[in-house]
């Protein structure tokens, strides 16, 4: 990036062009408010050059990349450190801490540099950072200056750990969630507090009936006899994890009694978790369109801004001319070709006049989002090479029998077929030959498709399905082969490449999806909202790690695992005397300890589920303190009744918004207008059509219908419109909003958009259309 | 109902009136219609005179009543037949049976005779009910003749009873959550078979990976080495009812396999299951807003019949005469007062023109809808009897403290020191004696309310709380002075009362709830809720029922239960020697069984609520063969993945619905009149606000307001409108769709209401607002 001082300095270059061009740093400054909108960072710098020259160094990919490795390292420190999966002395592991902290620091000053100082005070983001970083040196410290003391303390800085990966800016998803949390929680709180009142009732009542009668559990404890252990019950009994033990005694005793729990499950676990959801949805949902709203907004504000750094005066309106236009976009995206940036102008300079207008400069973030795509419009290459074979009448019924039905149809029922072999013993000899002949039978389909369809459509980027299909197949005869030279060779360490020729050999099996519609819809519509289900990987992954880290301060080698087939026993306590007779001994759980990340994480997972926890937690309430239910009841709470809700929230508003734009049609002005110049093609003709016909029917159409005169020297480049398909709801509801704010709508001011409120959203008066 | 014979008749009374006036028929049949649009009936019958009158007479309360009497009769035939809780011969119950079908058959022919015969015999209903009548007759008659010659054979038939249930006109809600259902399944058909596919991939890994690794379960069994043992496995897996017993022998084995079962868990747990939900939640809502459509256009529909039978030509429009409006109403509701028909006129004919035009006439359903209260705007009744006493500082002092924010909290303290003291220990006869205390207290607040607060207005119809305070406080006094006279003679037989005692007691700490406003919202939300929850409640009645006759006819006796003390080694084994060793008899389930109706229900409830239902399908196959997991399985698939989720989908819409309602205000047309005339209150001051004080405040500030001559002779006589609380979603969705109609408009034709299809809501544009 080249240039530097102040703005008006005149031994620059640009001081030599046309009064009316904009000067570098102006350039960069609008790039920057482009490139921003483009990728909707909102993030407030300053507009002294040199900031924003920072500005650019700072959203530089190598800059990211390097803030995300650092975060992993950081991360990753725990499965080193004690108790380790891979233990390495306390040394190397705070030299490496110290290293990551350092790298934050070093990235917070550099964003400190190009952020107003008033705002970067008042970012809790980095308020948090830096609190976080101070603690962390100072919990460093005590640990080291006592461990060369040799008195043992606890690491408790660790849990704070995910506060670097939570509050760096691309982390905006897994922000939102937790805001999204954070603004559920007063709301379910009351509801949370009458379903703790109604447990303590039914306890009460528990204990006035049950408590006096004498009876036993099943293992001849006392029954319903405390209002602590009642209370833990009956909770228990809402996750359902202790149905219908709990009730044995009692129902056994007079089926009358039975009523009293199936009240409080109808009450407890039906009603309220349902009212658990729908707040925790109502929520969701609520802010989400906030946000959206709040994004859409500011991308505006932000071409806005740009638009008013490049205008100049032409006739009765204020533009940007076509030059400087071009340098902008240059400078947004360096390494755009000529052919598409002509064609991008064409959208946005429909009239030639040698200007882009305001409402056509405001698009620019969003034309730089679209994807242009080359269509091949050559034939089979064989028809180049080889026309007289490739059209002979053998070769035109082959590939009229490729592309039937039937062609499809009949490898179904090989893939099932061969699904019944996979079922069957291997050890017969018969059966790993008949392996060997569905692989050729595969491999053949493989090269009659590429024999029939255009190669470079056929693995066209978005042919996920074709794609997947190769892949397998090839995977598979490499392993297969591999597996055979070694089998062959009699060597036994092919466990490993065995393992995973059957993986590779029952995923084939996944092909069946591809040829039957429906599945593949609910397929597609799964993967793409996947993008969206990793954000709730990450939160459930920072939730997992900062209780995992705790657990693991309180509760490791309480309990330890000495192999499967010990049976001493001292392994059938799981090391712990006070476990002899436990439930928790008695189901085999020793392997669900706290004794490294790893099995921490899988025993996290395992409470997620939910069944059985109260096993476990009795367990760990039994090698330590009774308190220590509270832990596993915290992480049900957090994790089951919020994240999940949320998760499930989420699931259901992907689906609603697939299915209401299934039914419609969902076009931005921008896509209009690119229909309206006959340069775009619909995103699902060439993912979602049979194979490649549809592009070389779709193609041959628009070549053949318009010679227009404006497409010329673009030929085969067209702009790709997903209308249908979109990676995530945010993206998708934010289209939404867009194409229903008018094009000259500049949108409340910059406070007002920062400060919009969720309530504001809702309509005076619901309709009956919105309203179910 | 006088009258009878064709509609020209000439010697009646009725043709003594002026021309203009419509027959007596007329009015009946315009009645007819106008009733059917108040209670939303829609059983389209014959126009002739003597239908009319079987019309009348097929609605009566009576005839309703005796139908559901012996609906409930031949349902509760199920608790007297083997296997019988209340054993009686065949005979008595078989004659019961044949006098239900009398009655059902009865009831169908009087529909017949009202309904046109074409539409008699296409409605599905009617077949259902007949072919249902002849196979249960038919079934009858083979099984009696069987056990006349001593076979016993299977009255298979008595699962067909659900079908009088749901089939008869009021089981509307059932129907249509069955309707709900079958829509459903198309769409979640492809799901489920996505479902069981993936089910099967992930069978066939585990075949191969873990089959043969020679691994043992925790009892000893081998581990994963039969595939249909798999699929049952991970099937239960996704019902995480066997997390994490089934992971732990691989875990056990390498750490890595656990992998496997998390990955499955993702997919087919927490995605698929969501999936599962959103189709269900998607379907419901769908059809839910197209059936309210249709409800709403049919209502106008029959509204504009009847005003045709009705009108006459007034000046340039058709109108309805007053005295004939009154005439009708009179026959709608035979017992209305003639206030509250003097005040409905006003709202009807504004202008006293002495008639009332289309668009009034057509409110006239709602109107009666409407509830007239009369509001008592008399002081307190001492006020009037001691005025000086009530006047006097004292009184006026205690008044004023009983008003006071304190005087609730003091009781909520109180109410929460009576929670400590139950759940201590009763023996000691201090507590006892504080019990004692308790009572008074709250006696003592009884009574200081009812002396600060004007009587009839802390008992109205709506006053929920003061009606359930005082009713728990006299019972509580009733059953502690029994307790107590009965405990002073020292009988042994007091447990019953002690236990109402009790529960008396505990929920009396539900007043807590009361006093905190947002607890009280959370409350009346479900409450208002309750009504339709109740469908839910016949839903899966009908279900449970259904399988409850299937599982007596396969399981009764295979497992018998001896008592909670019987250790005698056939007690332990549930009396089936098979069942040795099985988890279903070491957790002791032999009380889970289906050898009469009420276990069966019992047991069907444990498995809808999931959590160890595969030891009770495993017990059951055990004792009779491997294919009865298949019972339990549909059983979950029925219950679990379609009605729970019908249930959650409708709690959120109702939770949507009310959240969407509290933001904003909906008014139909006829509300805005009602406000504008002046004779209307809002519901939710009666019945929100803190005791009756809001009622005196509005009361006067109506009465001190205006003194509009129109509002004489109709003092204290007021509408309650139901603007923010409804009883029934559904109610509520109406009522929003009918305040978007105009009210003019005459909607679609018969024949195009009773056709409306889901998709046609669908609007071609979805827009920001009502997609997320």
């Amino acid at each position: 990036m080249p240039g530097a001082g102040p703005a008006a300095g005149a031994h620059r270059p640009q001081s030599e062009y046309p009064e009316e061009l904009p000067s570098q740093e102006d350039l960069l400054l609008a790039a920057a408010y482009v490139s921003d909108a483009q990728y909707n960072r909102n993030v407030p710098f300053e507009t002294s050059p040199q900031a924003i020259r920072l500005y650019y160094f700072y959203n530089h990919w190598t800059m990211r990349a390097a803030t995300y490795f650092f975060i992993c390292v950081d991360l990753s420190l725990a499965l080193f450190e004690e108790p380790a999966l891979f233990p390495l002395p306390f040394l190397a592991t705070s030299l490496a801490e110290v290293l990551c902290l350092t790298a934050f620091f070093g990235r917070l000053v550099h964003f400190a540099k190009i952020t107003p100082q008033m705002v970067f005070w008042k970012d809790t983001k980095n308020i948090c950072i830096m609190v976080t970083i101070v603690l962390t040196l100072m919990d460093l410290i005590i640990y080291g200056s006592l461990e060369t003391l040799h008195i043992s303390s606890i690491r408790w800085s660790r849990a704070l750990r995910p506060v670097f990966l939570i509050n760096f800016p691309d982390s905006r998803q897994i922000r939102r969630a937790f805001r999204s949390i954070r603004n559920t929680l007063p709301d379910i709180l009351y509801v949370f507090l009458l379903f703790l009142f109604s447990m303590l009732i039914f306890s009460l009542m528990a204990l006035k009936f049950f408590g006096d009668r004498g009876l036993k559990t099943a293992e001849g404890d006392p029954y319903f006899t405390n209002i602590l252990d009642i209370a833990f019950e009956l909770y228990v009994l809402v996750t359902t994890a202790n149905s219908p033990d709990v009730m044995m005694p009692a129902y056994n005793f007079n089926w009358w009694y039975s009523l009293y729990f199936i009240t409080y499950i109808i009450i407890n676990t039906y009603i309220f978790m349902s009212v658990f959801l729908a707040v925790v949805y109502n929520n969701y949902r609520k802010h989400l369109k906030n946000e959206i709203r709040k994004l859409a907004y500011l991308k505006r504000h932000k071409m806005i801004e740009a638009f008013n750094i490049l205008k100049v005066k032409v006739g009765p309106e204020f533009v940007v001319k076509e030059a400087v236009w071009k340098q902008l976009a240059k400078v947004v995206v360096p390494d755009i070709s000529s052919s598409h940036l002509e064609l991008l102008l064409r959208i946005s300079d429909e009239g030639q006049k040698g200007h882009v207008d305001k409402t056509n400069f405001l698009r620019l973030a969003d034309l730089l989002n679209i994807q242009v795509v080359t269509i091949n419009i050559k034939g089979h290459p064989l028809e180049a090479w080889l026309p007289r074979v490739y059209q002979s009448s053998v070769s035109l019924l082959v590939q009229r029998m490729v592309r039937h039905r039937i062609f499809v149809w009949v490898y179904d029922v090989i893939i099932l077929i061969n699904a019944i072999f996979i079922a069957l013993d291997e050890k017969n000899p018969l059966i790993s030959y008949v392996e060997w002949l569905f692989l050729s039978l595969y491999v053949v389909e493989i090269l009659l498709k590429l024999y029939t369809y255009e190669p470079r459509a056929y693995f066209g980027r978005k042919q996920f399905w074709n794609w997947f299909d190769m892949l397998i197949i090839i995977a598979a005869l490499l392993a297969t082969v591999a597996n055979a030279t070694i089998q062959s060779a009699r060597k036994y360490n092919s466990q490993q490449i065995l393992d995973i020729v059957l993986i590779l050999r029952i995923l084939r099996l996944l092909r069946v999806i591809i040829s039957i519609q429906r599945f593949r819809v609910i397929v597609t519509t799964l993967i793409n909202i996947g993008p969206t289900m990793l954000t709730f990987g990450g939160l459930v992954f920072v939730v997992y790690y900062v209780f995992a880290i705790i657990g693991m301060e309180v509760f490791h080698d309480k309990v330890r695992f000495f192999g499967p087939n010990f049976t001493t026993p001292d392994a059938l306590v799981c090391g712990n005397p006070v476990l002899k007779g436990s439930a928790f001994a008695q189901y085999r759980y020793c392997r669900n300890n706290f004794n490294d990340l790893a099995s921490s994480f899988i025993l996290l997972m395992e409470l997620t589920v939910v069944n059985q926890w109260h096993v476990l937690a009795s367990g760990f309430a039994l090698v330590t303190h009774q308190a220590a239910k509270l832990y596993f009841i915290l992480f049900h709470i957090v994790v089951v009744i919020l994240i999940i809700n949320i998760f499930i929230a989420f699931i259901l508003e992907a689906f609603f918004v697939a299915y209401s734009l299934e039914k419609s049609e969902i076009e931005t002005a921008i896509e209009k207008k690119i229909q309206e110049l006959g340069v775009g093609i619909q995103e699902d003709d060439t993912q979602d059509g049979v194979l490649t016909d549809n592009v070389d029917a779709n193609d041959s159409s628009i070549c053949g219908g318009d010679g227009d005169s404006r497409r010329q020297g673009l030929k085969g480049l067209y702009c790709r419109i997903a209308s249908k398909k979109y990676r995530t709801v945010d993206a998708l509801l934010q289209r939404m909003f867009e194409s229903e704010i008018a094009p000259d709508d500049e949108g409340p001011s910059l406070n007002e958009i920062l400060n919009f409120s969720p309530s504001d959203i809702y309509p005076r008066n619901p309709n009956f259309e919105n309203s179910a």
